[in-house]
């Protein structure tokens, strides 16, 4: 069975996460993907711990199934070979910092002279346009500037980073949704386009209730640990042996749940009967359910209440979701052979039904398809390949 | 100048968050979006709060652009309409809890006995496979499980979850790039193809480096606040007024640092002097630096540090986003015009040089394209439309 992206190459000039993060996505559902890499130690995050082997963990997992070349781009030399593969491809990624790409020579223009149906596609911290696009960005910074930060951790004093990188990883998929999109819209004029996806916007289009709050009443949202902002009982309970997440979203799961805990009178007392009396009365509420909850482990009242269908789960550590049985059936933790071993990393989410994807195979060695691409695609000859390699070009 | 999308209908029968965010991006991108409500009260989010006049922020913001029509899907008559109105559609998206849909009489099989080219994609908490398909979910609940709360918060006994509702809008985000690939594929196979994509599955391909870490070294990662786990300083400080947040990323980051801060002897100091060193004597380096910034305000210190573009910027709240020139400057707060006046939202993240994306208007009301959608498309008469709607069916 083919995949859905069959047939579609990528030039991928991009480093650590967002941008490869990005191109992952297009290489898992069968887009032919050629990372470039500086010939001196490659993408960065190559040299990322946790390693395996002598291998990144981290480099391994987000580059699966990708290709590598290298290519020195300050040369002369090099800057012409990256002209005759831009010739050759559907589309380019890079995640440069903003002109950087365009003093190496390929401006938005330049690239559209060289190839019009190019979809060149950049990622970057604050975007190709206004007044910080030249600054530098880590995740940190955009997840503060972005507000998210000031929407997530236990208390208003304590504002809180997502523990994964997620403000590379929303422009990462960002981008690839704008790459689709632009591909859709070639197949109709023919025409390639530029693709900007800058990680503070994508932190700020994901914030959600957060902004519609802020509009609607003038008062900014503040960090509410694990709660809802306006349902009750919503949250996370200490139990006798951790914490569980129990989420009643309506006064039908309400009465379950005040019988399942063995307190049947709560549900006709006035001040929890329905959700906004739970909301106006929510310390003494949490208060009660807090002392019910930490009579039974976490299993226990799991067990009481998967039975009644009453949404609840426990708070997975990493180790846990390995053995999750949910995640193992949906393939979401694989294993993929590599030189060193077999190294587990997340599966793919996209779930196909005539065209699935799959991880197309190890992330690449430095320099790995050098020879596939510059010889079988370029036409270059062993003894030319030689000479650029002496020269540092490749 | 057209949008990406143009020309691509959708059939959208979802509710609340995770669905009505993908297709909300796919309305943005120029799809023809219909979205298919109860006619008793339609989305459950329309009662949302907070409201601005007799309209729900929150539905408004997720719903921009989109047509709404009624249908009671749980009549004959209704199942009729509806597929009739599938013989005409691109794509459908719907998040009903799975089997739900199928018990209504639309199996996939079903749906692809009525058109061949439909692409038919679900989302949901668990996804259509596994022991725990059947289960509700809400975002709390997915969080805990994903293993994202137990990598998220102040330390390592306070599992936190992430201020904005990200498994729902991951969820989303991926069901739209596994819309547009099988678009993609169906341009080439003539085919469409079921495309399921869970909320589970979408947080667990997002946890980055966490799981290749825990594969690697078999120690289940904790959460440790804004720090980095391998970078120092990398972390979120508190200033005289406020925290800001700053990202050395490397050596040569630190030796300005430590200028722009007056301590210029710590970037030779052996306890100091590289990264390792730093990461090994972090309780030190952070009182050290603790000590110095507490001395100035966060203005102070970020004027200080932007001139030197060393990563850095505050931890805005949601009303300095609505401030930020950079957000305007990439109009990621927009205003809509409603009937109750301009609501702000979130702007498109994602900016096409040729066929820019833009919010196509407001937010429908209930049922407001009926006559545009069953007498334009499907061809009812004036009469045939009452007498729906005096059955309850429209």
């Amino acid at each position: 069975m083919s995949k859905p992206l069959e047939g579609i190459s990528v030039l991928d000039l991009t480093r650590v996460l967002a941008g490869p993060f990005c191109t992952m996505l297009l290489c898992d559902m069968g887009a032919n993907v050629v990372k470039v890499e500086r010939p001196e130690g490659g993408d960065d995050s190559r040299s990322f711990s946790p390693f395996v082997g002598d291998d990144s963990a981290y480099f391994m997992s987000i580059n699966r199934g990708k290709k590598s070349i290298t290519l020195n781009l300050k040369t002369v030399e090099g800057k012409k070979l990256l002209e005759r593969l831009i010739e050759r491809f559907d589309v380019l990624v890079e995640n440069f910092r903003p002109g950087v790409f365009e003093r190496l020579g390929f401006s938005a223009q330049r690239l559209r002279e060289i190839n019009p149906r190019l979809i060149y596609t950049c990622s970057s911290g604050f975007g190709h346009s206004g007044p910080m696009s030249h600054r530098t960005a880590y995740d940190l910074i955009i997840q503060g500037l972005s507000g998210m930060m000031s929407i997530t951790g236990p208390d208003e004093n304590s504002p809180t980073k997502v523990g994964s990188s997620i403000a590379d990883i929303f422009c990462g998929t960002f981008a690839c949704i704008g790459i689709l999109a632009a591909l859709h819209s070639r197949n109709l004029t023919g025409k390639g386009q530029k693709v900007d996806v800058a990680m503070l916007d994508s932190m700020v289009s994901v914030l959600e209730n957060a902004i519609a709050r802020y509009a609607a009443t003038g008062e900014p949202p503040v960090p509410i640990g694990n709660r809802h902002p306006s349902i009750a009982p919503f949250a996370s309970f200490k139990t006798l042996d951790g914490i569980i997440n129990i989420a009643v979203g309506n006064d039908v799961l309400w009465e379950k749940f005040c019988k399942a805990i063995g307190r049947p009178e709560m549900c006709d007392d006035p001040k929890f009967v329905n959700n906004p009396a739970r909301v106006r009365n929510l310390e003494e509420l949490m208060e009660i359910l807090g002392g019910e909850l930490e009579k039974r482990t976490s299993d226990e009242w799991l067990g009481v209440f998967g039975k009644l269908d009453i949404p609840s789960g426990k708070i997975n550590n990493i180790a846990d979701i390995f053995e999750d049985e949910q995640i193992r059936a949906r393939e979401m933790i694989v294993e993929v052979p590599h030189r060193c071993g077999n190294v587990k990393m997340p599966g793919v989410p996209i779930k196909f039904s005539d065209t699935p994807a799959s991880i197309a195979g190890p992330a690449p060695l430095l320099g790995e398809h050098n020879r596939e691409v510059y010889a079988g695609m370029l036409g270059l000859s062993d003894l030319e390949m030689e000479e650029l390699k002496r020269k540092g070009i490749i």
